[in-house]
C-alpha cells in the first residue's frame, strides 16, 4: 500500500502574463502552468489546491498552495524539477512535506496583502508592471488615518465585486499601514484573515479618492457602513496587488530563503 | 539668429531588449530609440552623446546624455514627450539646460557602477532579468578584501575586453563595496573616475572566481599586476550591471526623482 503525502508549495509569480491563479480550460493560468508542470514531473495529474484566487496580473510573493500524491519524490528534487521547467515568471521558493489535514485555504490564519503606488511626476522604467502610477498630489496623512478605520471585524460588501460569491461578508483586519519607500513609492498593507473578491483593489481605489480629496476618513467610514458597492470607488489595478504571505498555525510571517 | 542650447537627460533603462547604448543602423540601441522619438519631438534629428556606452543587456538607473539644439522646446515638455513616446523600458528621469561647455562623458567627473549577484539555491522571479544568480557558497569576506585591493590608481588592463580601445588602461577607483541585501542578494558598487570596456564585469568575474575558491585577494592582486587579460576571470553576465549615476562638479550624487 502506498501511503497518501500532503505537499505544500510556497509560490512566487509575477502575474502580468497570467488569467489569474484559477484553472480555466484554453486560458494560461498560475494553476493550470503549475499543475501542467506537476504531471510532467510525477507521471499523473494532481490538483493543487491554492490559498486564494489571485486575479489576473496580480503577483505574489508568498502564495501557498497544497496537493495529495503517493508519488515518493522528494521536496528537494520537487522544488528543483519545478523550478527547471516553470516559465521563470514563475518560481517556487519552498516545498514542504505537511500533515495530512493540511489545507492551504481552509488553515489559513492571516494573509497579507501589499498594494504599491507610485506617487509621482515621472513614471519608472523598473515599477512600470508593478505598482500603480498616479500624478495627481495625494494626501497620504488623510489615507493613514483610513487604515486605522479599517481595523477590526467590519462588513466590506461595499468593497467587493458584484460576483463574489462569498456567503459571509465580514472579515477581519488586523494590521493595515501605509509604508513609504524611495522615490514616490509608497505601499499599502494590509493583514487579515481573509479577503473578498476585489477587496484589496477597491478599497485601494477609494481610498485613493480619499487621497485626492474626492473622499475623507468620514466619508469612508460611512461608504464601508452602507454596504453598497455603488458608493466605494474603482477597483485599483491588478499590477499593483502583492499577496505577500499566507500563515498557517505556528508558521513564521516572515518568508525567507534558504 | 537662433542661439544654441545644451540639454542634459538623465536616463534610466532595462536593457534587456537592447544591443547596449552606442547607435549601430539596423539594431535596436537605446541611442537609437532616443533620437529618434526626438527627431519626432523636435522635428529634426539630433544626436546625443551619452556619459558611457553600456553593453548590450546592461541597465542603466541613471545614464547622462547631452544634445545641442536650436528648438525652444521647455525642458518639462520635453521631458513628458519623450516619456510619453519612448518604450516603456527607457525612461526619462530629467531634462536640464546646461552651460554651453557641457559634455556628459568629457565632463564626468565619477561614476558609479552596481553588479547585483543573487547568491543561493533557489531562483528569483522578481530578480531573474537583473542579477546574476550563482548558487555555488561564496566567501564574502574574502571578496571583501578584494575590494580593499581594488582602491586607488591601477593599471587595468588584466580586466579589459580584448577590443578596448581606450589608450589609457589607468582607472582611479574612490569606493568599492558589498552590500548585503536581502534573501541572498548582494550589491558589488564600484565608484571612480572612468571605466574600461567590460572592466566592472571582468572584476566581478574574477572577484567570483574568489569567492568560490579558486582565486585568493592575493592572486587576484597578482592578477591586475600582471596586466594579462588571459590571467583574469570569465566576464559576468551583463543583466547583473548596473550604471548608477553619473557625477559632474558640483553634482549631487544621489539622483531624487522631481
Amino acid at each position: 500500500m502506498t501511503s497518501e503525502r500532503v505537499l505544500k508549495l510556497t509560490l512566487e509569480y509575477d502575474g502580468g502574463a497570467y488569467q489569474g491563479w484559477q484553472y480555466q480550460p484554453d486560458v494560461t493560468t498560475l494553476q493550470g502552468e503549475i499543475e501542467a508542470r506537476l504531471a510532467r514531473i510525477l507521471g499523473a495529474s494532481h490538483r493543487i489546491h491554492g490559498a486564494g484566487r489571485t486575479d489576473a496580473g496580480v503577483h505574489a510573493r508568498g502564495q501557498v498552495a497544497h496537493f495529495h500524491t503517493t508519488h515518493p519524490i522528494s521536496v528537494q528534487v520537487l522544488q528543483r524539477a519545478l523550478n527547471a521547467t516553470l516559465p521563470r515568471d514563475i518560481g517556487v521558493r519552498a516545498v514542504e512535506e505537511v500533515g495530512a489535514g493540511f489545507h492551504a485555504r481552509k488553515q489559513a490564519q492571516s494573509k497579507q496583502y501589499a498594494y504599491q503606488i507610485l506617487n509621482r511626476e515621472t513614471r519608472s522604467v523598473f515599477l512600470e508592471r508593478y505598482a500603480w502610477h498616479i500624478t495627481h498630489v495625494l494626501d497620504w496623512s488623510a489615507m493613514e488615518r483610513v487604515c486605522g478605520i479599517l481595523l477590526g471585524e467590519h462588513d466590506f460588501s461595499a468593497f467587493r465585486a458584484s460576483d463574489c460569491v462569498a456567503k459571509n461578508p465580514v472579515r477581519r483586519i488586523d494590521r493595515c499601514a501605509i509604508v513609504e519607500g524611495n522615490e514616490g513609492l509608497y505601499r499599502f498593507e494590509i493583514e487579515g484573515s481573509g479577503f473578498l473578491k476585489h477587496m484589496v483593489r477597491t478599497l485601494v481605489g477609494t481610498l485613493v479618492d480619499v487621497g485626492r480629496g474626492k473622499q475623507s476618513p468620514e466619508s469612508f467610514e460611512a461608504i464601508m457602513a452602507c454596504r453598497d458597492r455603488r458608493q466605494a470607488g474603482r477597483t485599483a489595478p491588478a499590477r499593483g496587488l502583492w499577496l505577500e504571505w499566507v500563515a498557517y498555525g505556528g508558521a513564521t510571517h516572515a518568508l525567507v530563503d534558504e
